[in-house]
């Protein structure tokens, strides 16, 4: 059920190579350096950033593998094979290691990541202070060097207005609530991304634990207000969900935030089971499939906004082939 | 193709029982002759207005073989079995006798309007000066007492704005535009019904044949109008066409205007190839079912609007067993 709620779990920690300057760095030679130290721990590719297209760097964002910042900097992005650990070298630290995976998987995110982490160390010596643990370029992240974030499918705290309340709650903690793509984004689709403030004093365990227990309570929240929305107006949340169903099984042509919206109440559906999905990760791989440099890339060539929002329809009506009513 | 945009034709005369004041008439006794006299013609039911309930009285104006008038005047309605011909008695005038066809029969409805009008005629001497002919409660019938009338669909002239135009025309042409339910009523979904005004100083077979000139020529129009919608802008009215038919098809609740709304663009798809109908008398009927009263009476009992809007739902959910995308 969670993972109707927890969309993924990604861990990341920011590491400096000792006696090189944090900004103005050759990326290419530690990502090579990187890569190196990695080949025992799986199968990766190295890309530098300016040797892809702009739609291959953009859906490389849209899949969470790199940030949009790693593409202004023009740094080197190592990725494995599965997409779910990366590498980015010459953004705003050194290098950045990721680990993502779905559902709600913190704890196993951060113990692969600690290898990946270990090998990487073995080739670098990185900047560390005995006190103030690992040294980074924004004083943010100094100490742990961790950033453990949760994705949250959020509508129904959305839906009643509770959302503010919670975030507000949230912040308290010392915890930060932002939209599906990183700092500054808006909360498309209602995903926002959980994640610790705290870097310094505070264990990568404890760090771990508590972005888990935040993202636990949370669900908590989010399955009382599916439950408090489906009571205030049962059959016009039935409606909605049956309308954007037919909608987005149907349309000729759909923008991305229009979709972002009607495949929220569609999942919905799933969870009140109105729908039934016969293929979770079909559906997921949809949502990635429309964003729009997914999309071109699928297409192999860069599409106006116009003829995205056409391909988008044309692949939002293979749902009905994995999404169907419940009981006519 | 004309059926897709003449949905119906009507002929109707009035007739008044010579000697007989027009108001205040004992309508069963009237009827029971007319009864009688259209044994030999056919299978006829007679109906007293106040023998049926509230919906059945409405159900019959639904199926446009009575009119609201006759409910309020209390009179009695004596119908054939396949729904083609009725006769109202004590209605404006003490006797109409009607006959509705599918698609553009002006003169088949005439031709079998006549037969029974012979019938009634030799049953009653009817009121009829040799100078006006015949003799009706209001100076607007009097003459040939007949009323021909086609019903048009017409979104295409609705859509693009050419519709006050031409009925500005047709009016000047002594013909009258009104709504699907007769005077006053307005163009729910589209549909507009045109007829003759005059009745007096003209043959009936003239009348007949204006109108259905009048009507041809609307066709033309129409078709234009289509041809131009569609090329004004060929995928919003392609998106609009499909999302209106994923709604049909899986809303949970739908209001009767946003019905009449939807499926007028479900026609139009059908028209433009972009769906297709496998059986298009199922499809009317459809569209005469979820009409407020026919609706409960399927249920067997009267609804509140939120429960016909839910039955009208589930109804429109069986057009997806005869409508289809082409082409997917």
């Amino acid at each position: 059920m969670n993972e109707n709620i927890i969309l993924s779990s990604r861990v990341r920690l920011a590491r400096n190579v000792d006696g090189v300057p944090f900004k103005g760095i050759n990326s290419a030679s530690i990502a090579t350096r990187a890569l190196n130290a990695l080949r025992e721990q799986g199968s990766y590719m190295m890309h530098s950033i300016n040797s892809l297209t702009g739609l291959e760097q953009t859906r490389l964002v849209e899949r969470h593998l790199i940030s949009k910042e790693l593409i202004d900097c023009q740094g080197s992005a190592i990725i494995r094979d599965d997409n779910k650990v990366s590498v980015m070298v010459g953004e705003e630290d050194h290098i950045r290691e990721q680990c993502i995976l779905p559902g709600l998987h913190l704890r196993e995110a951060y113990a692969e990541l600690r290898e990946i982490d270990r090998a990487i160390g073995k080739e670098f010596k990185f900047a560390f202070n005995p006190s103030f643990g690992y040294l980074t370029s924004c004083l943010t992240n100094i100490g742990t060097g961790m950033r453990a974030s949760v994705m949250m499918f959020l509508p129904a705290l959305a839906l009643t207005d509770s959302i503010g309340r919670c975030i507000g709650g949230i912040t308290r903690l010392n915890m930060a609530v932002r939209g599906v793509y990183g700092e500054g984004s808006k909360a498309e689709g209602y995903v926002y991304q959980i994640s610790n403030q705290k870097t310094l004093g505070i264990s990568e365990n404890d760090i771990v634990a508590s972005v888990e227990n935040v993202a636990t309570h949370m669900v908590e929240s989010e399955l009382k207000a599916r439950e408090a929305l489906m009571q205030v107006d049962p059959e016009g949340l039935r409606d909605k969900i049956l309308r954007s169903y037919g909608i987005i099984c149907n349309c000729y042509t759909m923008s991305k935030s229009e979709f972002m919206e009607l495949i929220a109440f569609v999942k919905l559906g799933v969870y009140y089971n109105i729908l039934s999905c016969s293929d979770h990760a079909a559906l997921e791989k949809i949502i990635t499939d429309v964003q729009p440099a997914s999309l071109c890339l699928g297409q192999g060539r860069r599409l106006d906004v116009g003829e995205r929002d056409k391909v988008r329809a044309s692949i939002c009506a293979k749902i009905q082939q994995i999404v169907c009513r419940i009981g006519g």
